[in-house]
């Protein structure tokens, strides 16, 4: 096989040996030329310039430093930037842009997990599976499930995904071996788009008052801040389940937490605003809620996933093909 | 559309009214002929007797009465019962066989929310999410998952499915959108027929020592009575999950509380032995078990998809095709 790629690694140790153990180092270099199997967390020191001088490609990971014009000077080679986790706002400074330096992410392995959760918990909701659980727990019998809540079901559910993310289509592409009647709200998407998702298009308005499980996959964006506002909570039908996994500000906390109290609707949150609630919280405890600690993104063995998600990129390279998540220079300061 | 079947409903009138709302006699009357929308209970007033002369097939349901010789006199055009749940044995009684009425059932369609139940169980189970969420409610803080758990997350982890049914064949249907190790255990199942269904094959032992997740899908028969042993349960990996949306019968449920009463493996039990547990059962309450109440298989609207398996059942013979669910003549005794 070809290796017509340098690599170097640039993010703290301890990331590195979270994220790239030996066996996916091992997997990296029988498609690339990795420089060495020690990372860099600096840009400074002489093992690194000599790292620099040689890369084409430096993978990257949550806690690299800023790849600025400076580093850029120290590395000649340098042409890919192939980022193992999400966010490159924190590395990437406009002088790789401007040098016209091509990124790639694994945004789309870590979207991933966060549609597995959020599938698993619409299957649970539909069925009530975990309100029933918690009945037989507290009154040690058998009870029937359908005679406590006799909506139950995971079919021909109304099922609503708000955002055609990455996430949202990940959730989407699972749903599909599931019998649901899937619509989907973005502002950006067309009716084809969606019909090719396996969905249908809605309204925000018309998805929050008319799904029997809500699942937002929304950008946070000044734009989105509170979209999911009283209103549209209000609007929930009776006995939905709300969904939370991209970030807590997009939502009118208070105006869900009254309604959760109300005692109709039932919410997931993987996320919160502020991020760590206080201990007196209510969302802690009611019965109606279900609350994770922002754990619906990748963790654990999950990271691999990332990790190998960046490999491959690497070896596409190598082969002298395009990237395949190559991030569009214009999203520069966006989504990205 | 060519209407060439008679159709009578046979099942009691509760059961009807609830598995074959007007919509669905809808849908069947849109490709078959139905004789009435009045269910008959019975097979010997007058009103029965009328639509037995006339059926070319009955749709049965849970509490059929027993169609025997003498109702078959009765029935002298009937070639075909069209079963809209899972269980024959107690309404298709050995003259059916006999005068070679072919039998249709709607256990495919019963095997699929069961399935659904099981691949979010698996989800769950390999990220920890209830495990944590119950730790986030009762510490009412926003702990950090994966110091918790360590070893969580759904990538490269080894499922291992116990009886490829048409239960187990749909969890594996389900968990090819995964990246999940799959291994299945069954006698009869070839290395061929496993590689065809995304698994690779095991011995039962192998499975249950090496997989972090292990589910049962093995049918209830003599020779599988207590199958998880308490050799079996003793070599579940520490930490693993076993679900068990089967029969209680299958497992050495002793055993199995005595494992999990050792705090290192983790349960999921859709049925026990018996059925009811008594109040006093520590599996009502321990912390590594999530107890439902058999409430995997059809529930609320998951009846109207065995309704509609049962309707597209009789729109095929209508149109001249074979049944897709037919069952064989040689297993009338054994799982029908």
């Amino acid at each position: 096989m070809n290796k017509h790629l340098k690599v170097a690694l640039a993010m703290p140790a301890d990331v590195a040996a979270g994220i790239f153990p030996e066996r996916v180092l091992d997997a990296l270099e029988s498609g690339a030329t990795l420089l060495s199997r020690e990372p860099m967390s600096e840009f400074t020191s002489p093992q690194s310039l000599a790292l620099l001088a040689e890369a084409d490609a430096l993978i990257t990971g949550w806690g690299t430093a800023m790849i600025d014009g400076s580093v850029l000077d120290s590395a000649p080679k340098l042409r890919y930037i192939l980022h193992s986790a999400g966010t490159v706002r924190h590395h990437v400074g406009g002088a790789c842009w401007d040098r016209g330096i091509q990124v790639s992410t694994a945004a789309d392995a870590n979207a991933v997990p966060v549609a597995e959760y959020t599938v698993a918990m619409i299957v649970l909701a539909n069925k009530r599976i975990l309100q029933v659980a918690r009945e037989v727990r507290e009154q040690r019998s058998m009870l029937p499930a359908h005679e406590i809540f006799p909506d139950l079901g995971n079919y021909n559910k109304r099922v609503g995904i708000i955002g055609a993310s990455k996430i949202g289509r990940h959730v989407l592409r699972l749903l599909q071996c599931y019998e649901l009647e899937l619509v989907v709200a973005d502002p950006f998407l067309s009716d084809a788009e969606a019909t090719a998702l396996g969905a249908s298009k809605a309204t925000l308005e018309e998805l929050c008052a008319t799904s029997d499980v809500v699942s937002l996959h929304a950008p946070s964006l000044p734009s989105t801040r509170n979209m999911i506002n009283d209103g549209l909570i209000a609007s929930f039908k009776p006995g939905a389940t709300f969904i939370n996994t991209a970030r807590g500000e997009l939502v009118d906390q208070d105006a869900l937490l009254a309604r959760i109290q109300q005692d109709d609707l039932h919410a997931v949150l993987d996320v919160t605003t502020p991020w760590e609630l206080p201990a007196e919280s209510p969302l802690y405890t009611h019965r109606n809620v279900l609350l994770t600690p922002h754990m619906a993104g990748s963790l654990g063995s999950e990271l691999e996933r990332m990790a190998m998600s960046t490999v491959a990129e690497a070896h596409r390279l190598a082969r002298g093909e395009a990237l395949k998540f190559r991030l569009p220079p214009e999203q520069r300061g966006l989504s990205a």
